[in-house]
C-alpha cells in the first residue's frame, strides 16, 4: 500500500505550491455573503484554524468581487474566486486581488468571453481552475458522448480539455483542473482517464455529495481511490453542512491514507453489552478537547477496562471506563487508576500537558 | 468502474447466506447490555428499520448468553453472538439459540478450548467467525512478524488462517473470517492478501475507527477500497456512536459503489455566497423525511435557483430555494413555483405521493 503520486506540474496560488510532488492542499469555499467582509473573513478564520490552506469564495456580482481586497487584507491564506455566468465579474474579482480564479467554462459565455478572463488571469499571474461540473456541460458533448456515467465520462474530460486549449491558446498555463459529478464512480472513472492525458494538477472533488453522513462517505470513497492511486493535488469535500466539518473531513482522510497528518487521531470502540458506562460522551469530550491540538498523537477512549489498553496498543495515550473505576494508559501499559468522575478532567489534563511537551 | 466479485463459498448465518455472489450482508452489533432483552430488542427493532441484515450481541457472562432465546424471539434477523476470553460462554449462547458466534481466537483460551467451542457450534449448524483484532494477535507471532503494518499485515493473516484451521481440524468449515485493525492501510493491505489465499466469506471492518466523521472517513476509505477490488461479502461500520447511524453510513457506501441501493439519496449543494435561503435545514428536513421511504430515488435539495435543476439534472424530484420564491423540478424541468414558506411542506407532500405510487 504504498502511494506513489502522479507527476503534475506545479502551479501557484498565491504562496501556495500546487502539483509536482507539493503536500496535497486542504480547500474549502465561504458560505457567508462575499461581500458581508466581516462574516467572510470571520468564517475563514475559522477554517484557517481548522487547517484549511486555501479558500474560495463565490462572486455572484459586482460587490462581491469589490469584497475580495477587504476579505484578503484580514486572512492568512490565499483567495480563490468562483465566478458563473458572467466573465466580466472574474475580471473584476482579479482586479480586486483574487489570486486564482475558478471559472466553469460550461457557463461563462463561449470562447471570446474566456478569452478575456484569462488575459485578465495572466496580467494579474492567477492560475485558473477549469471546472467542469457534470450538470453543465456543452450540449454538442452531450450530445457526442452521452450524460457522463462510469462507463463514459468522456463528455466531462473533453470539456476540461477543450476548455484547457482556450486557456493554452489564450498564452496562459497557471492551470489547474476539476471534473467534478455527484456520482462517484463516474468521478473516479473520469480522473482516471483524465489523469492519464494531462499533467496538470488536479483538483478533486465529488459534487452535490450531500449532507454530513453522505457526503462523507461519497467523497472518502471516491478520493480514497483516487489519492491512493496517486492522482490528486487539492481536494475539497463539498458537504451541506459548516465548511468547517469539510476541513475536518479532508484531514481525516489524508490522515487515513497517511498522505498528511494534522493534530491528534482518536481511537475508539463502539461499545458493545459489556460496556459499563456513557461512552459515547465521554469520547465527544475527548474529541471536542482534541480538536484545539496541533500534535499528532493516538488517543484512545475504550469502553472495557479488560480489554481496552490490549486492543488499543497503538494508541500514545488513552483512557478505558469501567464500573466506577477507570484507567489511563500510554503505550498499553496501565499508569492511573482512578474512580470515574475524576477520569475525564485527569486526561485532559494530561493531554494538555503533552500538547505543551510540544 | 466494473467491480468484478471475488468467489467466496457460502455460508448460512439463520436464513441469510453470505459469499459466494449473495448480496453483501450489512451488519451492526448492539451496545445495550444483552441481558437486558427488552432494550436489546428495542435497539434491534430500530437498527432491523434502517436496513441492519444480521446482527451481533456481547455475551459476556451467562445472563447475556441466557437473554439470546429471548432477544431471539422478538427480532427478524439472524443473531450472532460475541464471545471473548470464555469458551463457555460460546456453548452457553448457541445452546440458547445464537445463529452464529464469532469467537477472537486470540483470547479464547487456546486450541482445545476452541475445539470445544467448535464441536457446539456443529451441532447446533451455526457458522463460526474467526474474527482476529490487530490488539489480540497471539504473542508468537507479534514476534515473528512484528505489529501488523501496512507493509507486513502477516501477524493477522496467519493468525487467522492458523485458527481456521484448527475450526476445520474439529470438523467444522461453516466459517467466515475477519482481520481488523483501526488502521486503514493495514485493513486493505491485510484484506488483500487474505483474499488471495482463502475462499471462506470475508467480514470486512475497520475496528475502534472512532467517533461519527472519522469513523466514517476510514471505513469508507478501507471499505471503498476493498469492496471495489469485490472483496467483501458482509461488514459492519464500527462507530462510537448509536448502532443506527453505521447502518446509515453502510447504505451509503453500498449505494457510493452502485452494489446495493436502499431508499432515496439526497444530492444538495454545500451552499456558497449565491445562496439565498437557509439551506442546512430545508436539507435536514428532506433527509429526515427520506429515511422513512424504502424506493430508490434521487432527491435534489439546491441553494440556486438559476443552476440548481440544472446542476441536479440527474436527480428524479428535487426543490431549489430563491429569495422569497422557490421550485420543484422534476427531471430538470420546473413544475411548480411557490412562496418560500411552502416549499418545503408542498416538497414532502410530493415525496409522500411517489412513495405511495410505488
Amino acid at each position: 500500500m504504498n502511494i506513489s503520486r502522479k507527476p503534475t506540474r506545479v502551479i501557484a496560488v498565491g504562496g501556495l505550491a500546487i502539483g509536482g510532488g507539493h503536500p496535497i492542499a486542504v480547500q474549502s469555499m465561504t458560505n457567508t455573503r462575499t461581500d458581508d467582509v466581516a462574516a467572510t473573513v470571520a468564517q475563514i478564520h475559522r477554517l484557517e484554524a481548522a487547517g484549511c490552506e486555501l479558500i474560495r469564495v463565490a462572486v455572484p456580482d459586482q460587490a462581491s468581487a469589490r469584497a475580495i481586497a477587504g476579505i484578503r487584507a484580514g486572512i492568512h491564506i490565499p483567495l480563490i474566486a468562483d465566478i458563473h455566468f458572467d466573465y466580466r465579474l472574474a475580471i473584476a474579482a482579479l482586479e480586486h486581488g483574487a489570486q486564482g480564479i475558478r471559472i466553469n467554462p460550461g457557463n461563462i459565455g463561449g470562447a471570446k468571453k474566456l478569452t478575456a478572463v484569462v488575459a485578465a488571469a495572466k496580467a494579474h499571474q492567477a492560475p485558473i481552475r477549469v471546472g467542469v461540473n457534470s450538470g453543465s456541460i456543452e450540449a454538442g458533448l452531450l450530445q457526442k458522448y452521452g450524460y457522463p456515467s462510469p462507463e463514459c465520462p468522456d463528455a466531462l474530460i473533453e470539456s476540461a480539455l477543450n476548455n484547457v486549449r482556450l486557456v493554452e491558446e489564450a498564452g496562459w498555463d497557471e492551470i489547474k483542473i476539476s471534473i467534478k459529478s455527484p456520482d462517484v464512480l463516474t468521478t473516479v472513472s473520469a480522473y482516471r482517464r483524465l489523469a492519464a492525458v494531462t499533467d496538470y494538477p488536479l483538483h478533486l472533488g465529488v459534487t452535490e455529495a450531500g449532507g454530513l453522513i453522505a457526503g462523507t462517505v461519497k467523497s472518502s470513497v471516491a478520493l480514497g481511490l483516487l489519492l491512493s492511486d496517486g492522482i490528486g493535488d487539492t481536494f475539497r469535500i463539498s458537504l451541506t453542512r459548516d465548511p468547517v466539518e469539510e476541513i475536518r473531513v479532508a484531514w481525516e482522510l489524508l490522515r487515513a491514507l497517511k498522505i498528511r497528518e494534522r493534530g491528534p487521531e482518536l481511537i475508539s470502540c463502539p461499545t458493545c453489552g459489556r460496556t459499563g458506562i456513557d461512552l459515547f460522551a465521554l469520547a465527544e469530550a475527548v474529541e471536542r478537547h482534541i480538536q484545539t491540538m496541533r500534535r499528532p498523537l493516538k488517543v484512545a477512549v475504550m469502553g472495557c477496562p479488560v480489554n481496552g489498553p490490549g486492543e488499543a496498543k497503538e494508541a500514545d495515550i488513552g483512557l478505558a471506563g469501567g464500573h466506577g473505576t477507570g484507567i489511563i494508559f500510554k503505550k498499553s501499559q496501565v499508569v492511573r487508576r482512578l474512580p470515574e468522575e475524576r477520569l475525564l478532567p485527569e486526561f485532559l489534563a494530561e493531554l494538555d500537558r503533552i500538547e505543551r511537551e510540544v
